[in-house]
């Protein structure tokens, strides 16, 4: 436990440190099912856009898959004896508003976000379990898009930008504003809910901020690398 | 066979009778699974204008539903050794055109319109299903909303209504213009594509077109009878 003086709530007995684990882990899981279900909604409307009806499917099928990672995360929290809803709802705007300012304008841009967003979002839900208890650790592990639909929606866009190779530096720009969205809700959720104080029941706000950081530059990193596989620079 | 010589293709082979029984059941699947393929995407995009979250997934799960009937429809084809969306695309036009004219404004309307035309696309695939051959029927039977969604729907319809007695008329109304919209449809799909006379390999053009108004009617009949359930007038 953390001596610094300078925190007013330094010093805590350990049925709080547990209590405020316990909701870290609802916040974390409500944001999740909230994430999930609008995703869900997203992909499947973005998919009207596709040129053709077995592209249309694949955005389909992860929207499917999402909505599944939705209800998992339903369940976890009524074994927690929570309220989905209530666990939900602080987050609604937030995510809401993500989507409202990342709309795609076509196909292209729907492809590519799903891309890139799917990727991020479940990257960072993983790091921060690998912090946490087993059973969490194994409800957040569900919520992973396969490593089919991810290889689909790599030939999908690589088959894209070898067609038209003026979609590159579209894309690439695009795919710069989604990052920088997507890492912007990370902190903003994590800065207004108890993500950064939560991950670790003993950590001082310093320790829990530079974790945060230890994540965020991963996410950056790893986006890098998705963006070059299509030959596109991050 | 009929013999009526007022009809240029009266005497056909059994091979062309084959032929034509076999397309018929590929515009049967291609036009389910592209009227499936829509209504996920569609009731997906509705479950947004949702109240409550958990209300929200009502539509949602519905969708996910459908999106699976989608999948099977095209597995069948797959079998059959066709390509789903060739035998799609026929009615993609249509289908679409019939959700521009059926947008809903808002959630209730997004609630009744699920309630309605579910019902009435599952009972005429049912019906002409229950004409065809056994791997086809047994393929079709499985497009079916669970009886446990449709209670759902009830419910959540029958709370709405007691809660504002004032939407009674506006829904009958909204209920009339979707089953006549739906109907229409059904008529138009059977004119354009094979529906009408692929019934039944033997049937004449007037016994084919009775089967239909014999289908019409029953389906006529059971939306009335779900309007009431609701304490609307059809």
């Amino acid at each position: 436990m953390s001596i610094s003086a300078s925190e007013p709530d330094d010093c805590v007995s350990a049925g709080e440190l547990s209590a405020r684990y316990d909701n870290f882990v609802v916040d974390l899981l409500g944001s999740i099912a909230y994430g999930e279900l609008s995703a869900f909604e997203r992909l499947a409307t973005d998919a009207r856009h596709s040129p053709s009806l077995s592209d249309r499917a694949v955005l389909g099928k992860m929207a499917v898959a999402e909505f599944g990672h939705y209800e998992a995360m339903c369940a976890r929290l009524v074994e927690m004896g929570m309220d989905p809803e209530l666990a939900m709802a602080p987050y609604q705007r937030m995510v809401d508003s993500f989507h409202e300012r990342t709309r795609p304008a076509d196909w292209h841009e729907s492809l590519m976000k799903a891309y890139v967003v799917e990727a991020i979002t479940e990257e960072f839900y993983a790091a921060i379990a690998e912090r946490l208890d087993e059973s969490t650790r194994e409800a957040v592990a569900k919520v992973r898009t396969s490593d089919e639909q991810l290889q689909e929606l790599t030939t999908l866009l690589k088959k894209m930008l070898a067609q038209d190779p003026r979609l590159s530096s579209r894309l690439a720009l695009w795919g710069r504003r989604l990052v920088g969205e997507a890492l912007t809700q990370v902190q903003r959720i994590g800065a207004k809910h108890s993500f950064l104080m939560g991950l670790r029941a003993d950590a001082t706000q310093e320790q829990a901020a530079a974790d945060i950081a230890t994540i965020l530059s991963t996410l950056t990193r790893n986006h890098s690398r998705r963006m070059s596989q299509l030959g596109l620079t991050a």
